[in-house]
């Protein structure tokens, strides 16, 4: 059997010609890219191998930022809230911001574009009540009510790249020129991005693929005074906003937004937040504009005969590649980070593209590739966990980045990366292109929908936080599971639950997008649920589930009465609970370790009389099941991700949707271990997840069963025979 | 030197005269009372003390109420949630109701006097859309939205006094007929009620002190089908209702209340909730007419020359002795059950009476007072646990409840009691009438004010609550400390905060009436306590002080500003949290074993870069301190009672008013033991609080200081003499 090559993109390196060639036969690679720090030497040209090139859009042209100043990059930011003590307060309000960063924008006439707030009333103070010092960047408010707290929303300009800055700042690079952004927005800066381009591809004949790092806007990531980061949102389109988008927007959804539709109180439109309509109608605006130009390079890039690839972060706002305009950039490829399973399917579910690739860790950088390090442990986790989600649907490439000089340098990390690269084309010749087994169809309901597919919970890309990872969990098990995942809006349900679903889980805290806030106090919204769920299906609480902050109704949860527990605030203490007798056994919970591990745990909730309560403590239960009609709603605290937590998830899926009857079906019973099946291809794989050995009993089909020793990190390829098919 | 007698009140019993006696002249006892289930014996009027006779106002005569059924007493309530899954849904609205205390009020129209909700839009349901099946004690609703929730509020009788049910049920009273509350809204009610009384003043010549027991109105007790008890508000004004209520009411404040007013949405106006204005009016109502209605008994009572007293419970709804109405009565006196040093508080603050009792535990009951008991050890924690508030304000007597037989048959109590008589007698004798030392002047700030002093966090008398035991704490500390205390509403600080106030605290959970909720949106109330803490003063924020339930205004706790802290609930998450370091050493914990206990705790509490932390975890802060002008704002994250949060609190209170350097005057630096002075007295005591030997350090003034060595529960008098005075 000759072995497949390829699938796989290695980084590049100065002076390294014969090392990378011999590198590529070990590793199957056929494609090389540059990456921050490295260029593509000459010399790789003559290689039979895909070349990549980053490209940077709009950043790195100072040139031409310093004969159009108009263009530089904007957003509107708050200031600090300040007390007046007396009629007049003068506010600061460049404190707390990185002046290297961020230059207030005088030329705009600040009493048209910003906003002062009295935020202690809500009131917008008239133009007439404040002044600007702009060689002191302060703002006084005259007529103020002592002890009322005031705030500056202003536009400024970024005067730093975010992506560059970091970098700089991280790697002192002293006094290098800062990378100034500018904006497509305006028609010079297109004219000048369009010709740029051009002029590149002429250039670059040998460079196959353009790897678009990204296009216009970066995420919102602010400093602050320390040089340390201040505000920072993956999601956040704070960085795309100018007096011609402004001024456009009115245009086309005929009305003006203002800047505390921006600044958002402080919030700055967080993904946590339940988005405004104004917010939404800003996004699609944007979404349309960064799909138009963005079309635009890709056409030049085809034009030029090569293939037109997307990072997935950086300056990637408004792409949106689970959003309505996505398709026609017509991009070739997405790449993008991979750090577990959900980042994987963020990555590997995007529609549009002719091909994925996800670029795995470690980065080959000498923070982990020095005398003495080891890179090993970090790629074994990155690949475990990453290999579950493309069980499930796979990307089409993988890739690495940094210097290729230092992972050359160990040899073991070199036979690793051999491994992962033989298992990943493995893997896709075998189940590429093959709709795997899924027992269950899965709704993620939130206010976002599918706009946010695998991207609820993200603040910072990969950065942990504790009010996140209680719930992340049930997207990181989700990933690599043997169900259909499908992330529905709570307009997309109102109008009519999609016939395939199953089950819908709403998981996050009280008021979030993601638990869904005001949403509940839609009776359209709530009706439905509740006919689908009596009709037979299932509901899966999270956290706090449909709940409004305070209380609605006589109600925290407004589904209590289909999950069939509710979350005492504090006002109905008058009400004997009753908390009903723990269930001794039962299905959910088979098998599983307990006391469960629910993260940071929901408290405070209780049971109704008729619930079965599966865990619990004296005052308080976690983890409950419930008859609504024919269908039942199933309630659990917090479900950070673990193995076994992942294990029970499946069970409330399943046990949610009554179809406990056929849980055992290509399903393994150590949660450290799980089953993918290809009925179409005919081959199951039982994975090992550990990097430890594994027994498990394997449930095919029919009632079949087998136990099977796996190998540390095994993947356990076999035939579905007859037998097995029941 | 005469041992005193006196202020004492003891149970008597049947046929025990000499050992009465005995024990009158061993306690110094100085009145007798009757007890449920004993009767006063004739032969005791021989004896040279008072005597107590229990007086029931409204329950006991059957046959009256049979002869005027229409006064029987009503209350709102409220179904279960039914949600329809068709156009037409029936309401079962007894369901879960205990059939022999509740009967639905069909003489009353119900289409008049009762509503359908719809809870899932919050609309009524026209009275022509539902009907009414008598026979089946059900509601139809018709032209119902599928899925929508349904409940019916009706008026419903109060077939059986609920102090009456709860005995009987408890001790299997069997075929003893149900006493039936009526109601003294009916003229002919009172006319029987007050004649009753007369011929009753008569007839009972020797009873010295009407014991009422107590007015018109039991506290909202509702049993379920299993007889158990299915809703209890200590505080609940649910059975005050009826159809002439609901017309004077009218005619007094000028609106018609509606039956939601009385159920709000099931919670039924619970002292945790916000009230409402219209729940405030009527408290009001009522109140008012309480207090007509009682001065009339009790002028009674004086024109027969006798004094009236009340107990502070069961049918105690609407004496509100912290009203505006109470002096009105004109009552002698209140006699209460003392649980620690709140409740002690909340009997001995009563203002316009001639004096107050305490009735100590345990009851001589058999639950007790049986072979093999020990009636001592609760007797000991209740004496050491009140005795700190008695140390501040004491009642003017205590008693005991009961079976004195059960009593005298274990001797060691009986020593006790001795003991316990001494003691009070001796600390009264001492401090009767003096101020004791207060270092400060602190206000509780809540929704309710002055109205409910001592009484936040009360659901049912005594009972422990998850959701409340980290609050009370608070109650519980200052129960017994040197400080003034001041129960405030936010009506009160907005409109003036007093002059004697040092320092403010905010305590309870987002959104109840002790924290505030929608009251923090107020502009004038925020600014005016910005202005005030600014200006030197304290704020005291436990739990969730400030917060309005998710966010207003781009805060959770909207004196974030004052209290260096905010709650994070998930918006902020993009904003960089830098949490200081935290101090090593402060003044909030000198000499506290940490770590602290929070009780419930409070999460997800983060501080501003400005605030110094004292107390933290990775991810979250739990006692914080804050500048803020010339004041400060102090947060701790839950306080439930203990001799260190006592002392935290204290010291809390002290820095938060900046008087840490006074600190240590009369004061002992053993959390266990506490030190009451009384400088006009010259007296000044040392207590230890525990049942064990203490050594303490106590400073009294001047810097001075000496160690003491305390015998168990010792309370050590000394005299106040020139160089303590310093």
């Amino acid at each position: 059997m000759v072995k497949e090559t390829g699938r796989l993109t290695i980084p590049s390196d100065q002076d390294f010609l014969a090392e990378t060639q011999q590198l590529i036969a070990q590793w199957g690679a056929d494609a090389i890219r540059d990456s921050d720090g490295t260029k593509l030497d000459t010399a790789l040209k003559q290689l039979s191998v895909k070349l990549y090139s980053t490209y940077f859009v709009a950043r790195g042209y100072n040139d031409f930022v310093e004969k159009h100043p108009e263009t530089i990059q904007e957003l509107y930011l708050l200031s600090d809230r300040v007390a007046a003590t007396e009629p007049e307060v003068t506010i600061p309000f460049m404190a707390h911001y990185f002046n290297q960063q961020i230059r207030p924008n005088y030329h705009d006439d600040p009493h048209t574009y910003w906003e002062v707030i009295d935020r202690t009333t809500g009131i917008v103070v008239p133009t007439t009540d404040w002044t600007l010092l702009p060689d002191a960047d302060t703002v006084t408010v005259h007529h103020a009510v002592p002890y009322h707290e005031y705030t500056v929303s202003f536009l400024a300009e970024l005067i730093w790249d975010p992506t560059e800055m970091y970098n700089h700042l991280t790697n002192h690079w002293g006094d290098v020129p800062h990378q100034v952004p500018f904006d497509v927005r305006y028609p010079v800066a297109q004219e000048f991005m369009q010709n740029t381009l051009r002029q590149w591809l002429a250039a670059n004949p040998e460079i196959d693929v353009v790897r678009f790092t990204t296009f216009f806007y970066h995420f919102t990531l602010v400093f602050d005074n320390e040089e340390r980061e201040k505000f920072v949102d993956w999601l956040g389109y704070g960085g795309t906003v100018s007096v011609p988008a402004l001024k456009a927007f009115e245009q086309v959804k005929g009305y003006r937004l203002r800047p505390e539709d921006f600044v958002d109180a402080g919030y700055y439109n967080s993904s946590y937040r339940v988005p405004s309509q104004h917010y939404r109608d800003y996004i699609d605006f944007v979404a349309r504009f960064v799909a138009d130009q963005a079309k635009i390079l890709v056409d030049l890039v085809h034009d030029a005969g090569k293939e037109a690839m997307m990072f997935l972060g950086d300056n990637w706002i408004g792409t949106e590649p689970y959003g309505p305009y996505f398709k026609d950039i017509g991009l070739d490829a997405v790449v993008g980070s991979v750090g577990n399973a959900t980042t994987l399917r963020l990555i590997s579910d995007i529609p549009h593209v002719k091909y994925t690739e996800g670029r795995f860790l470690p980065y080959f950088f000498p923070d982990v590739f020095h005398a003495g390090g080891d890179p090993i442990p970090e790629a074994k986790t990155n690949w475990l966990t990453a290999r579950r989600a493309i069980m499930r649907q796979p990307v089409d490439r993988i890739g690495y980045g940094g210097y290729l000089k230092l992972a050359a340098q160990f040899p073991e990390f070199v036979d690793y990366v051999t491994h992962v690269a033989d298992e990943f084309r493995d893997i896709y010749s075998k189940i590429h292109g093959v709709k795997p087994y899924a027992g269950l169809t899965v709704g993620v309901l939130n206010a976002w929908g599918k706009l946010r597919t695998w991207q609820p919970f993200i603040v910072a890309h990969g950065k942990w936080y504790k009010q996140a990872y209680s719930y992340e969990g049930v997207l990181e098990a989700l990933a690599g599971q043997a169900v259909n995942v499908r992330f529905l809006s709570f307009a997309d349900v109102a109008a009519g639950i999609p016939e395939d679903i199953d089950v819908l889980i709403n998981v996050g805290g009280a008021g979030t997008a993601f638990s869904g806030g005001a949403a509940w106090q839609d009776p359209v919204l709530v009706a439905r649920i509740r006919a689908w769920v009596a009709a037979g299906h299932g509901f899966v609480g999270i956290g706090e589930p449909t709940a409004i902050p305070g209380t609605y109704a006589g109600r925290t949860f407004q589904l209590a009465d289909v999950l069939g527990v509710d979350q005492e605030v504090g006002f109905s203490l008058s009400t004997d609970k009753y908390q009903p007798t723990p269930v001794d056994d039962h299905f959910l919970t088979h098998g599983l370790t307990m006391p469960l591990n629910y993260g940071e745990s929901t408290h405070n909730i209780y049971a109704f009389p008729e619930t079965a309560v599966i865990a619990s403590s004296a005052h308080e239960v976690y983890l409950t099941s419930h008859e609504y009609g024919a269908g039942r709603g199933v309630y659990l605290a917090g479900l950070p991700f673990s193995p076994q937590n992942a294990n029970l998830l499946l069970r409330m899926l399943y046990w949610a949707a009554k179809r406990e009857d056929t849980f055992q079906t290509w399903y393994a019973n150590n949660p450290e271990t799980e089953v993918a099946a290809y009925p179409a291809a005919g081959w199951y794989a039982v994975l090992n997840n550990t990097q430890a050995p594994q027994e498990t009993t394997v449930y095919t089909t029919g009632g079949h069963q087998t136990t099977v020793q796996l190998n540390p990190e095994e993947i356990r390829w076999e035939r579905i025979d007859h037998e097995h098919k029941g």
